[in-house]
């Protein structure tokens, strides 16, 4: 007897049933279709990148995380080297462990060849050397667009993925949710017209964004206390701001007209959050799924302009479902042209398992829509005929082959998940009928061999309304 | 000034711009469609397993091709092992190099809930450590269909599979195409009548199917001589046998027939050949797509009854193009239950890059359908609602966010790819129309703005005919 090894997946990866997994893929089939309909252009890059390109600009808490890839043949070159004393330096790949310096290193090779502004967007698996734990993966699914420019790119762009991510997340239909703006810059200035010194600005920035998990009173603390040692009306100043959420567009305005002439780089900050929202009210946003919130910060030292956060009104315990930013520079690491740039991103694989943990997302149904059951064995010619005309109609249809009783064949249909049961009998094979069951609805009727395609594909364009409901 | 690192991708991967993105996601979702429209359930797996698990059955080949994933943390340890003279076992994760490994490992672990016989398709990407040369990856996409049973599997299902990719190859459209059969048993059947040892067996197996690539003379060479010993008459025999290609559904049951009653293993192959022929028959496959070639032997030990290899009929020299087979247990390293089944899979990155190497597939036009140029920087709400009005209707729309000489806006979307520039500048603000320019077709017409989406939509579906052809 063949020893038996435990079927087990690596630690810390999200897997799916299929009925989970068609799940999954409706929502990623969602977002690829608003990313196109914004106007965005789907690239992929390779899973692992060469570690010099990988690791250009990254301190050491990436490289802590990063995974090394080594063919066995490296891996045994490089424990030789190692016992024999030798200094061995990094593994030449790794596996990215995000889509943003894929997209720089893209950008900055085949500069020549794409069209700027350049839109992109990439929905692929990233990954992370982080200790397993609930809802933090090894291996996720990232979907992120951008908007590269040559030079220079103008603010408008900035309205650009929030707009796309709204109509995104109006789909998805998991409630309400509003997308959080802020700008860095008017950040900065606003720290600055409050004495704040350049040096302390970003150890500040780093303390207020902690402001949502730790609460206004920690703050105040921190910043009063011997490590700022801010005056107590400057902290009181600073609460005030990053309490500040709007609710409406004109709020926002207000606030926005309140803030100017303190600072310039507050002021230019304030012109830039100003012209994107203008820009999101022409896309039609509703302003209930918008607000500024001053105290975004995004802990990036990254991001230099407008930055965003996303929150499920009903589920702030999700936090943030999709966020992002501008950048003043994507690719300095590769290239010396100036690549400003603009996006956000939804990790798909925590969002997704979040949702089912909270029972927000379940099992769909089967992509099947259609069973062809075999009534009798000598009807197989007959049954595959059906399932070959259906499938040409654009239908998906499992055709069942081996000889069963029909009550099996049913619950098959039943437990799978899939819709339609269309039974082809010799008494419909003679009147040239199909006899159809509707697995969700309960009922069953007969249709014209001729026109079941087209009447299958009717009822399933429209919403059911079974008995119970 | 910070140092510049030269932007290169890893070796050996296939990286595309982005409309030829575009073309490899055609062809990909055409292949998801028929996959689910043949009544196949997505799953997706991790791109690392355990190595204990991916490698539990695999002979030395395979391992030297696996490429081990190692943290941060576990290189530093596993050096530090090899340092102190330890001995260092295999790193704990390593790349899939396949989707066959992954999916008996998906099937042992759900097994209990998961509905049989089990459908699934699965497109990902596989990792293998070679030697990087034109055409060979070290990553690509592979695209998988199997059929996996519990205990049995009736032989029917063998037809499933070549009958969806036949439907994916026809609509691909890549010129005639021919699905080659054959059957280990009824292979292993002949050999036997012919007096070719078992043991023998595997060897000469070997030595025809490499017929294809070295031809007849070197095969009847290699069998008369020191190495095999066989008798020139059997060898004759092997010569016909192997070298017999049918191209009649009607050719194919009669060369069929002809080879029954000599031997028992040979009988069982034919039988199982000529149900999958005849259910491909009643599946709607014309006969000239498909064809017994008894040559056709699969290199892989693997494989048990069924074989499939395809062919461009007028590209030989790209070889198979989607193969696969019947194998009799899926999954014995990992369960003790019996797991029949049948699979077929496209490589689809080979084949992708072989397409674009002989010029068969191109850049594919934009996603983009419409560009919203900016007439004059005051109309740029007014652009943005057009914008979002035809986002909403389906539509895939960029808009020009920056003041630009509409000839160059124009110039954009034709070198971009974008078919449609729908123009709404104050004129046809005030008539309530927009201009559209068809950039394909060359020529520019008002319409209402209440019917553009429609009326773009409609011109979307249908094949353009220019005046040049």
């Amino acid at each position: 007897m063949a020893q038996i090894t435990t079927p087990r997946p690596a630690q810390g990866t999200l897997e799916l049933l299929p009925r989970e997994q068609i799940a999954f893929n409706r929502m990623a089939d969602v977002i690829r279709r608003h990313f196109e309909a914004g106007g965005f252009l789907p690239i992929e890059t390779p899973a692992f990148e060469r570690t010099d390109v990988l690791l250009t600009k990254s301190g050491g808490e990436t490289e802590k995380q990063v995974y090394f890839v080594q063919s066995t043949g490296g891996l045994a070159n490089d424990r030789e080297a190692v016992a024999s004393g030798e200094e061995a330096g990094l593994p030449d790949l790794a596996l990215r462990f995000d889509l943003t310096v894929p997209l720089a290193r893209y950008v900055a090779q085949h500069e020549g060849r794409l069209t700027f502004p350049f839109r992109r967007f990439q929905m692929q698996r990233v990954y992370r050397g982080e200790r397993p734990q609930r809802g933090r993966f090894r291996e996720f699914v990232q979907c992120d667009v951008d908007i590269i420019g040559k030079d220079t790119l103008s603010v408008r762009h900035d309205a650009e993925p929030p707009a796309t991510m709204h109509a995104i997340f109006r789909e998805l239909d998991f409630g309400p949710f509003t997308i959080h703006l802020n700008n860095r810059r008017l950040l900065r200035g606003f720290f600055h017209s409050q004495g704040v010194t350049d040096e302390a600005q970003p150890l500040v920035l780093r303390e207020v964004d902690k402001i949502d998990k730790r609460g206004t009173e920690w703050l105040r603390e921190e910043l009063t206390g011997e490590r700022f040692g801010l005056a107590g009306e400057v902290v009181d100043a600073i609460v005030e701001f990053v309490g500040t959420r709007t609710s409406t567009h004109a709020e926002a305005l207000e606030v926005l007209a309140g803030l100017e002439g303190r600072d310039e780089e507050l002021d230019a900050g304030v012109a830039e959050l100003r012209e994107v929202l203008e820009l999101l009210r022409h896309m039609g946003l509703p302003e209930s799924d918008y607000c500024l919130n001053l105290a975004i910060a995004r802990g990036l030292d990254y991001y230099t302009g407008t930055v965003y956060e996303t929150f499920l009104d009903e589920h702030p315990e999700l936090g943030s479902i999709c966020s992002g930013g501008r950048y003043e520079n994507l690719a300095g690491a590769y290239t010396k042209s100036s690549l400003p740039g603009v996006g956000m991103s939804i990790g798909l694989s925590r969002l997704f398992w979040q949702l089912m943990d909270n029972g927000m997302v379940s099992d769909e149904p089967s992509t099947v829509e259609v069973l062809v059951p075999l009534v009798a064995d000598e009807l197989l010619p007959e049954a595959l005929g059906l399932a070959t005309e259906l499938r040409a109609a654009g239908l998906r249809v499992e055709s069942v082959l081996e000889p069963a009783k029909m009550a099996k064949q049913f619950k098959h249909a039943d437990r799978s998940g899939i819709r339609f049961v269309a039974v082809l009998g010799q008494r419909e094979l003679e009147a040239g009928a199909v006899t159809v069951k509707d697995m969700v609805r309960g009922d069953q009727y007969e249709v014209p061999r001729a026109e079941l395609a087209q009447s299958l594909r009717v009822e399933l364009a429209q919403p059911v309304v079974t008995a119970a409901e």
